[in-house]
């Protein structure tokens, strides 16, 4: 015979299981202050055993930071459950799309969210992982005039402290919600991370953005990892893309982790990560911006980073840097700097790491050559091809 | 107060809206035949688009494949999410665990299930997730004799059609459990894919063993990828090891996605995998068993292999693969061939591929060099320090 006391748990399991789904209680109490006790009742004892490991000095600083996570598709919305198991702080997402069985091919979503906010979809569950993360959704596109100047004050008030946010995650999969995170991050001086998978599931890439510092999205067009189809990694509206959940979850973890190195404070933040699936290269560069970019906003911060780097006081991290610099002041302002962790060796450039990286797109409006020699990049113009003219110059 | 009946009616109305959700219940109908229909309620869209973009000549034959996950933690819970959401046809889970909100930190489990064993949790889950594929699970430690002998039993004869099951992938966390694994697949001969995450969270492996053809388990210490930390990238049983949801999750994305370019037959299938998370970078390398390695299984498996090989007409492909493999009858059977994708390039041995790439242990038993050489491979030694001493011989 059943007991009370039996038939109590067994109804607060069912309880807590409907919650999931049905979510309106928390799955546990909050927690105040993050804990290294080594017990399985302890959501961060594994987060926190990265202090005692040695890799990050203080892991419960994440608790203080806002992420800003623009589309919550295969790929942002791991990004946002990573997060959100690590424990940020405060999560702000941003889509206005609804959750479709055709979705099911990724992680996270499930079949019986089909139909409802991918937004409202994603907060329900991220809340119900981790009730110690402060989240924010807003189910519009971010691109018309009216969502644009919100989200612009979204991004420059909505911290934990009510300033700006920490960084923006581009997860979205059109280049014009691409361009419009530009444009506000440009405005703002808001450092952001591109992500991008390609059209055909096998390729993709993350890369990050210090206005001013790195180029822009408007400052070069985008690197894409070709992975033998040589154009548009990025999604075109339109085209049923193909996908894979291994590709997205991939690009995913390279942009938490790099989120993770840069508010953390540990490893080496990645300026640009390629991933190819198809032959494993995972190619890294730099890019400097491009002093004739469009926006005038990029000029601006490329001005005021000048101006704050000649006040700095040579050393000699900066000396090797400008060396390293090719073409300063060919057209695109594009600058190969070759990532080799390893001991920099005179004759190798590493050739891998540019080869089958290519161009998704050129930039819309033609420039004027800024030297007056006849360069035209042409639509399926690879970063090879590209070079290679402007050594020949 | 509340009584008996009161509590059963009120259990059974939870019982009722939980069985919406999870339960025996479905999400969905079962998909006889996997569809390339552009429709947003057909969850395979994106996954035979993979056709119309050229990468997979047959999508459709992933219905075929039995694919065995051991280990449903931080990794294997995730690849066995990609495979279930990419339609595999049969998934059979191993693990003794039971889920804990120490695993929060890791994509996958929820709160709510904390308590269950690992194996149930995720089978409801992926389920309900793909009513398509057919799981089954085995909570048991497939170390001990008894469960040891089953296992074996369940990698022979439980594919779809009675026969061995297309792959084995290990996402085991500790040394008996991968030993026990290969020793299961080389009696067998049976293909298998190893993983592994360092305990300070911030690398990772991934492996293809195909007995008699590449190096097992026991030909040679397994390779890790050290990031700065020069010993056991694998975990030691007792240690509370760091853990991160991004790590986790790439190395799950590489293994599986290792896995469908294996199975349905695109792309480069990688032998030896590393990332290293601070640094992100990427080696690749290929390892020839060892004449000596204390695996008879292992040795018979490398005769047939010979065997086979010396039946095939010579073809250039074959001749390649030859003049890469450096020092053939060193202690260890250990050849690294940098499997360079791009132009190979003669003086150019991509020096970062074995850079940082260390051994996480050293084979518990002391072998007689093949040759005469004084040859001894201490506990730190790197693999570069081994290749040294090999040229040097």
């Amino acid at each position: 015979m059943t007991s009370i006391a039996e038939l109590e748990a067994h109804a607060k399991m069912l309880e807590a299981r409907l919650a999931k789904y049905e979510a309106s209680g928390p799955s546990r109490e909050k927690i105040v202050q993050m804990s290294s006790e080594v017990v399985d009742s302890n959501p961060y004892s594994r987060l926190m055993a990265l202090k005692r490991m040695g890799i990050v000095d203080d892991y419960e600083a994440i608790r203080g930071y806002t992420v800003v996570v623009v589309g919550v598709g295969g790929v942002g919305s791991v990004t946002a459950e990573m997060l959100t198991r690590c424990g940020i702080g405060k999560l702000i997402l941003f889509d206005y799309d609804k959750v479709e069985m055709a979705n099911m091919n990724r992680l996270f979503f499930q079949p019986h969210q089909a139909g409802m906010s991918k937004v409202e979809a994603a907060a329900r569950t991220l809340q119900f992982i981790n009730p110690d993360v402060e989240f924010e959704t807003y189910n519009y596109n971010i691109t018309t005039v009216e969502n644009f100047n919100h989200f612009m004050d979204i991004l420059r008030t909505k911290s934990l402290t009510q300033g700006p946010v920490d960084l923006v995650l581009s997860c979205v999969d059109n280049f014009e919600a691409r361009m419009a995170i530009n444009t506000a991050c440009n405005e703002l001086g808001q450092v952001w991370m591109e992500s991008g998978v390609s059209e055909n599931a096998v390729s993709g890439h993350i890369q990050l953005i210090r206005p001013g510092e790195t180029a822009c999205f408007g400052c070069a067009p985008p690197l894409v990892v070709a992975a033998n189809i040589d154009e548009k990694t990025l999604k075109r509206e339109g085209v049923c893309a193909a996908s894979l959940p291994t590709t997205m979850g991939i690009v995913a973890g390279l942009l938490v982790q790099n989120t993770l190195k840069f508010l953390l404070k540990f490893g080496d933040v990645s300026h640009y990560l390629g991933y190819n699936a198809l032959q494993d290269f995972f190619p890294t560069m730099a890019m400097k911006p491009n002093p004739q970019c469009d926006d005038s906003f990029c000029r601006k911060r490329q001005e005021e980073f000048q101006e704050a780097e000649s006040r700095k006081p040579k050393v000699e991290a900066v000396a090797v840097e400008e060396k390293a610099v090719i073409h300063e002041d060919n057209e695109w302002g594009i600058s190969l700097v070759a990532e080799d962790h390893q001991d920099k060796q005179e004759d190798q450039k590493s050739p891998e790491l540019t080869q089958g990286v290519k161009l998704a797109y050129t930039i819309p409006k033609q420039r004027t050559p800024s030297s007056g020699e006849d360069v035209s990049v042409s639509d399926e113009m690879s970063l090879d091809d590209l070079m290679q003219r402007m050594k020949a110059l």
